[in-house]
């Protein structure tokens, strides 16, 4: 089976794989080793302020002259409930005492949220010609701004009739997330949450639109890359063979759990955020969720955790952190990206 | 791609595919259909009397000189816990009462409940060559008393664990169910329950064991048949495709709603028998969970649920019964089974 071709002249790739954005995991080295190795490489940027937003794509260009995506989270910003908030703080403040780890306490009347709106911008301004989105659909203003600047535009569906309205949203392409996916769930229309298996939602989803479908969830080598080109998808996005990558953020005590996960280890949570996300069990989801407090929507959620969440990760502690993990993360390499998307590439290829 | 062998000889089929037992919709007609055509056909018989298991049989063979499949459930059976057995009865007979369903209320102190091991002698009576089997795994006594009989077994696995154990137990092909799949869970030893999508567990489980593998879950045409093996499965296992077919014992309105529902129109649950299983979502389920009582296990939920099941089906009426359906059930044909089967064989075959 050969590669399929209508994302590559669009794209300026050589193979239609993209490295799945990762907030808190992907960093600039990342995304140009995945660009320079031909692939694409995809910059997270969700939720950050514009100034930390144009430093990145500054410091990924700094590593390549390829084109890359940059991942924006589209979301309204909801009112802080502090009633709420402060029951969560309050015992996320001493699950941090019990533990030895230092909580840095955010004021709950003044955090700090950033909208997609103000990072359109900056993205411009850099001349960012790919953009990815998930959560939602971006408004029509920014749809149109982005279009007019001839911007290729990269939607995250976990549903068909979410695929369904961002192509008629005018997105380019659209990323399909399969319920083994890492990391955050795009959904942004179906309650309860959408749990459709890829093997399931991707020739759904191929049939509903006319875009070309990008694979995302469970891609891991030849064979995951070949099952979704045969369901019809012109691309696969990857994320979890690169979590314990040279170039990931990840800490030591992340990549060793990833080394030796089994498929029955990741679980949905919304303790970590606020938004529904795959991880890696582990002593925070079970004791937020044990609490029985009501966990504030995203992204307060996300802001009342980080104090916890960067002091385990200072401590090397995969207790109180996010684990991001897909259910087919088990053996993530610690290698550099390269080679880890070379031997991908390699795995398919030899497969004939 | 070419049809992978390993299976044909061994289960004496043209085509590795496998049509999965529905109890309470696969007829004899539908098994018989299936093995005449080249698959091999499989009759449900999970909970059965020994007495219906036989006359079950015998009207198979009546209809085919093919080997088929039997299907066992594989479970213990628990105590009832009178108290909540009688809630949960009064909740269903005030549904029917409610719904004008006449409900034939069983007796909680006989309620009889038939074993795997009453049906065994059975089944080697009546020659059965291939038995499949879900829920658990047969004790030791039973495997190698089927085993010296020559007979193909067949265990159902839900994560590489399970699957891992039914090896070791001695089976000669493990089927893997992805969570897209229709009906009930076969998980047996995972808290919480295992949901793991095909695309993720099927390789894996391949990579962990080393006899065949039969991918079960969202399998309905060519290109979902080319995808399962080309991640690994030595043969598939169909069960959607089938449920409105015209050997099908679905009523007309469960027909009618698969006809028309979209990818996230089924959900898991718990209270039709007291098992996880995926089907559409309809009033029953919404109601007995909103309801907050104590769902007894199975097989018990099971016996407590079908007055109010039988009735609903003697109405035609989809509001309380089981709908069982897989993540991509959706459009399944109102055909001759023989039919929908030789479409999807011409459907792989023509992909190249």
């Amino acid at each position: 089976m050969t590669w399929p071709t209508s994302l590559l002249k669009p794209l300026k790739i050589q193979y239609p794989i993209i490295q799945a954005p990762m907030l808190g995991i992907t960093t600039p080295e990342m995304v140009a080793a995945i660009s320079n190795a031909g692939g694409l490489g995809s910059l997270p940027v969700g939720g950050l302020s514009p100034e930390k937003t144009q430093a990145l794509i500054q410091q990924t260009k700094q590593l390549t002259d390829k084109p890359f995506a940059v991942n924006l989270f589209v979301h309204d910003i909801p009112e802080v409930n502090t009633t709420e908030a402060t029951s969560m703080l309050s015992f996320l403040k001493d699950l941090s005492t019990q533990n030895n780890l230092v909580f840095d306490e955010p004021d709950i009347n003044s955090l700090k949220f950033y909208s997609y709106k103000e990072q359109i911008d900056v993205l411009l301004e850099e001349n960012i010609s790919i953009i990815s989105f998930t959560f939602g659909i971006p408004d029509r203003e920014s749809i149109d701004t982005l279009k007019a600047n001839n911007v290729f535009l990269i939607g995250t569906a976990t549903s068909v009739n979410e695929a369904i309205l961002l192509e008629k949203a005018g997105v380019d392409a659209i990323s399909v997330q399969g319920i083994e996916a890492g990391g955050h769930r795009g959904s942004f229309i179906n309650e309860p949450l959408p749990q459709i298996g890829l093997m399931a939602l991707l020739p759904q989803v191929v049939d509903a639109v006319k875009v070309p479908v990008i694979a995302s969830g469970a891609i891991k080598d030849g064979r995951t890359i070949k099952a979704a080109l045969v369901l019809g998808a012109q691309a696969v996005q990857v994320g979890s063979v690169f979590l314990a990558c040279n170039e990931s953020l990840a800490i030591p005590a992340y990549k060793n759990r990833l080394a030796n996960i089994i498929d029955t280890e990741t679980q949905l949570t919304r303790v970590f955020s606020g938004r529904w996300a795959r991880g890696i069990s582990n002593k925070m989801m079970d004791e937020i969720t044990l609490s029985g407090l009501v966990i504030p929507p995203y992204p307060i959620m996300n802001s009342l955790t980080t104090p916890l969440r960067v002091a385990s990760q200072k401590a090397d502690n995969a207790d109180y952190t996010n684990l991001w993990a897909g259910q087919a993360a088990g053996g993530a390499q610690q290698k550099p990206a390269t080679q880890i998307f070379t031997d991908m590439v390699h795995s398919f290829e030899s497969l004939g």
